[in-house]
């Protein structure tokens, strides 16, 4: 019998056929527009979260000793508990715990691999039928795709540009009803770079007791603020609703490769135990993605040990390059950049396409820049905004100026004026 | 507003609601009856294969050093493709090459953290209305679970204990419809420690040709064949029809908690490829789960350097503990057993019930038994198979020797003659 699957054929994916971009397959989409090898400058990568290849953002040394002495150990060879090991979830509750009101123990937190795991298991034990989500606009794409996977509705919420990219509170009454499960708030800001001061993080979580939601605190760029306004932790409001706050060590300590991230309940009230929602999460996980044990074992270590110098290194490096990208992009006539930002390590900033000739949008705008100057950069229609852009700043300052220039050069051969 | 969660509730988890246990889940309700540890015996585990803690199977220097290298180099630190790094891939591929008469190609594998999530990545990209898959029994419940999850129909085949748990093939036809997507093999035998001929494999292959179907060959427990039959790789018949090889560094290596998988495709016919199959694959790992860089960075030096030393003597620890395991359950006359493992780490053996007084099922057995014995054994109506008993034989045979001993005491304690 001829073999079954010739005749099905496959949908490519729920996610493709549904529209669904990932920054990832976007971004090895604009790079097929590379010239060979030979023929063209040096990639310039400001298309991704991820400056673990440049030397100057190399993770810090407490981080690869702790992942050397979980190896020598030979004690974290072995399958963990589907939730984590009690140790890495311990400190992890501290960790978290020094920056809130509240104390969170161990059995507060669930460990996954990486912080967009935990969007996919928040999601799945979240979803009931007709059950919708409030996300934001601009914002970061797994959670509209796991949305989808998960059968839960979009509802998307502005960010507006105009006053920082804080939240459009408004709109978001509105836009909520009986079957609103939740709020996604990402804070340090992917892609838009903002902080949130602790004033507006109330009146969200005030706004999400009126409606009688969740939050859930994107907490990925923790502590990676390097403006006037410091980190405040969603977690601190706490009392006002119940907050499930996601973390990772990927952005902090530079290590996404590592895949270790967290959900962490900061719930005083006990909602979400007595819900179910917390033996919900466990019962997923027991027959999900794990971790790795070895790199659970290495939690306690690198959050305990890692130096101040390293962070505020990294720190003064992403000042630097915004310095840089506030001072260049003012050079350049099409674009517009409403916030300098203050966080996290990504940028939006608008195309103005009647300033140029033959670009039709925003996936045109990086797909000829990639194969004329070999600068990448993310069209802004895959977090959510067209004909606008996300630019990676976490970068050395000096690539980083280069490939400014290369994108003034090339917006400036196609300038309309 | 009261937070709607509480109102709501959850079921926790589709899956328990489904009343589908996971080994994990079943043996931490068991150890729940451990009496406290002052008041019990040491506490031997024969419920898991998993023996990374024990000594005499930590894994090999090799493994340790190329995790060392990997992290030293900085190379391994970012994001990895959705379908994982390169030079891991082609190790791969060289490594599943070598023991078939097919040559694989890097992209012929896709990584995944752990062959948990291979089996939950396949049932996913298979998953189509209506459709069912053909499970041995017993099993590996985890095939079961998202097979749930991912709503495809489990229709069970017979692995035939007098027949040293071969596939009862001739039901498998009966079983299989239009609407039967694939079979799976797992071999070496998880859990009942039996190793395939090339023959009977050879006849699955053509029965599933024959059904126009494609074989899951779950080959977690590869090499680890210490009897005189040798371990053969499914992929030998991908030419009869197409093969999908699941594996993993957990069982060969002893490092189940590195969480690195593999989907690999034996499909010289290029059915899979041209279904689209692949690119679904693909497209499913972009918004999944993925293995750790760093752990991927290791791949290739694992797979190259461990000396052929460190597998023969894992496998002539094994081979000693399945001597003891034989000699002792002799002994024990409320036990069957009606095959003497010679792969794998565990085997299954029938509990004769009419031999025991106050004892209800296998799960009253192994609660009594961590109880008053503190040996853990798995019951087997979570593999498939009520009123049989799961043993793991990877542990240092002295030990086994010991849980052994404690078991024929409690049994004749409470025995009915």
């Amino acid at each position: 019998m001829e073999n079954k699957l010739a005749k099905w054929g496959f949908n490519n994916g729920d996610l493709k056929e549904k529209s669904l971009l990932s920054i990832r397959s976007v971004l090895e989409t604009i790079m097929e527009n590379l010239k060979e090898e030979n023929e063209r400058k040096s990639v310039i990568h400001l298309g991704r979260g991820d400056p673990s290849a440049i030397p100057c953002f190399r993770t810090s040394p407490v981080a690869e000793d702790a992942l050397f002495s979980a190896v020598r150990s030979a004690k974290f060879n072995g399958y963990a508990p589907a939730v984590g090991i009690y140790s890495a979830r311990r400190s992890i509750a501290e960790y978290i715990s020094h920056d809130i009101p509240h104390q969170l123990s161990p059995d507060d937190v669930f460990l996954t691999p990486g912080a967009n795991h935990a969007i996919e298991v928040v999601m799945a034990v979240l979803a009931r039928p007709g059950a919708n989500i409030l996300l934001p606009k601009p914002g970061y794409p797994f959670y509209e795709a796991r949305a989808a996977v998960s059968n839960v509705e979009v509802r998307h919420f502005d960010l507006l540009p105009e006053k920082g990219w804080e939240v459009d509170l408004e709109s978001l009454e509105s836009l909520a009803d009986d079957n609103t499960i939740a709020i996604v708030i990402i804070n340090p800001g992917n892609p838009c770079g903002n902080v949130f001061t602790s004033e507006h993080l109330q009146e969200i979580a005030e706004t999400a007791k009126k409606l009688g939601i969740l939050v859930i605190a994107d907490e990925v760029y923790s502590h990676l603020c390097f403006g006037s306004k410091p980190f405040v932790p969603m977690g601190v409001f706490g009392s006002i609703t119940p907050i499930l706050t996601l973390g990772s060590l990927s952005k902090r300590w530079i290590i996404p490769g590592w895949r270790l991230g967290w959900i962490a309940m900061v719930d005083p009230s006990g909602i979400l135990k007595k819900s179910g929602f917390a033996e919900s999460l466990q019962s997923y996980l027991d027959y999900g993605a794990n971790p790795a044990t070895i790199i659970q074992g290495a939690v306690p270590h690198i959050l305990e040990k890692t130096t101040k110098d390293f962070f505020s290194n990294i720190n003064n490096i992403l000042r630097e390059a915004v310095e840089v990208f506030i001072t260049k992009i003012q050079e350049i006539p099409c674009f517009t950049c409403p916030y300098k930002p203050d966080g996290a390590m990504s940028v939006m900033f608008k195309l103005n396409l009647s300033f140029l000739e033959g670009i039709n949008d925003d996936m045109d705008f990086c797909t000829k820049l990639v194969h004329e100057e070999s600068v990448i950069i993310l069209p802004g229609m895959v977090v959510g905004l067209k004909d606008w852009l996300r630019l990676t700043f976490a970068i050395e300052p000096s690539i980083l100026e280069e490939g400014l220039e290369r994108i003034k050069a090339f917006c400036l051969r196609r300038s309309s004026s």
